[in-house]
């Protein structure tokens, strides 16, 4: 199975962390986030990373990738067996999705990392205080009564815990940790989660992609290791709104 | 179970139909859109009508009802029965609960009905526009080239189906309809799809909710046959923003 997609992406690392628990082995198109093509266009009609190509099979969105990924490789599961334990954990996925990508990424990673590094332009302050004072909080007040003090959210490791755990990473690239006095349950959840070799077999990776130049990003990879495809895309160029993160 | 939610919400729409399709019954208070209160947010962390509540579980979250009701209650099932299949309609149902909810709920419905009437202010007429112009035909040229010349997306009528035809009817609402000349399969289907009787045997709840004023609505509601439950949520106020359509 080929993946589109960078590596510091949140959803992309979502879905490379559901096939690693799964032993399933991919190759990886590392696409710069924010640059896209029509041929890109194509394969991910709302333009979002990570794009799944299964053989004449393609589709996008982590969460429908993810859950195509549990039908067709049920072993282990992603999600656990009781229905309501399951909408739980498809709701608690939706959440971090939505809820934390908004806070995360797109108030915080967004503004912080990639408007001055990618568009070289300065990011919105005001909406970085509101998050770190107002929003940020109010969210892990709510994760904070959700998590479990010890172990993961449903018996097994799985999509909850992943798709919580995989937006924390950005927030740390974007300067924002979780205060251990004040969110203690969140703080340990975070480190636990993020220590699991289904993401930190990809961290090297990662610090290539957020350490070299897009000129010599490719070759870096394929030096770790990174499990590379060959270009899928032709050559996409930058385009603010092309990608989804 | 109980629903919580109004009858005019693509998103209640959507949830009432997979629960006609299976044969289940319901109550629903019928609460106004945008109206909330502390307790609504706790059973919504992220503000979104529909609520589904049965017994002493709780979720929000339309996808994630559905997927709840087709575990818990199997038959007759909301998704086909092969993986590929099944992430093609999850994925229809993510392009039209984001995108179609983009341009028809946010750029059409709330610009032209919802601040008008429940804000009293006028829409962003430049968004209606660029929305009218470029970003529905888009769109409606993406279904044009996914929907089926007749009956449904898959075998039978499902999730899918019932995703992308919910939205039609807010836009409809809205003053737009697809035009047949010009994307026949959408206009068809979408006609089908409003016809079917998961669809139409709530379409009087809605004319009250549209035409009925708040303050007799709910004796209009059950005057008319609505299933309504009692008030789950003491007295909801007007807050923008406190709650998605």
């Amino acid at each position: 199975m080929k993946v589109i997609g960078s590596f510091v992406s949140p959803y992309v690392r979502k879905v490379l962390a559901c096939m690693h628990l799964k032993g399933l082995s991919y190759e990886i198109d590392p696409i710069t986030p924010f640059f896209g093509n029509d041929e890109f266009r194509r394969l991910s009609p709302l333009s979002r990373i990570p794009v799944l190509i299964d053989g004449d099979f393609c589709t996008s969105d982590s969460s429908v990738i993810c859950a195509y990924l549990d039908d067709a490789f049920p072993d282990p599961p992603l999600l656990p067996a009781d229905p309501k334990d399951r909408a739980r954990a498809r709701w608690l996925e939706e959440f971090a999705d939505t809820r934390l990508g908004d806070l995360f990424i797109w108030s915080l990673f967004y503004q912080r990392v990639v408007r001055p590094l990618v568009w070289g332009e300065p990011g919105d302050e005001q909406r970085i205080a509101k998050t770190l004072n107002e929003d940020a909080p109010a969210a892990l007040d709510y994760l904070e009564g959700e998590l479990p003090e010890s172990g993961w959210l449903f018996r097994d490791f799985g999509l909850a815990d992943i798709a919580i755990a995989s937006f924390f990473r950005n927030a740390a690239y974007a300067g924002f940790e979780p205060d251990a006095d004040r969110w203690p349950r969140v703080a340990a959840f975070v480190q636990r989660a993020l220590a699991h070799d289904a993401f930190a077999s990809t961290l090297p990776f990662e610090d290539i992609q957020r350490s070299v130049d897009i000129k010599g990003r490719r070759q870096a990879l394929l030096d770790a290791g990174a499990p590379l495809t060959a270009k899928t895309l032709g050559t996409p160029v930058p385009r603010k709104g092309m990608m989804r993160l």
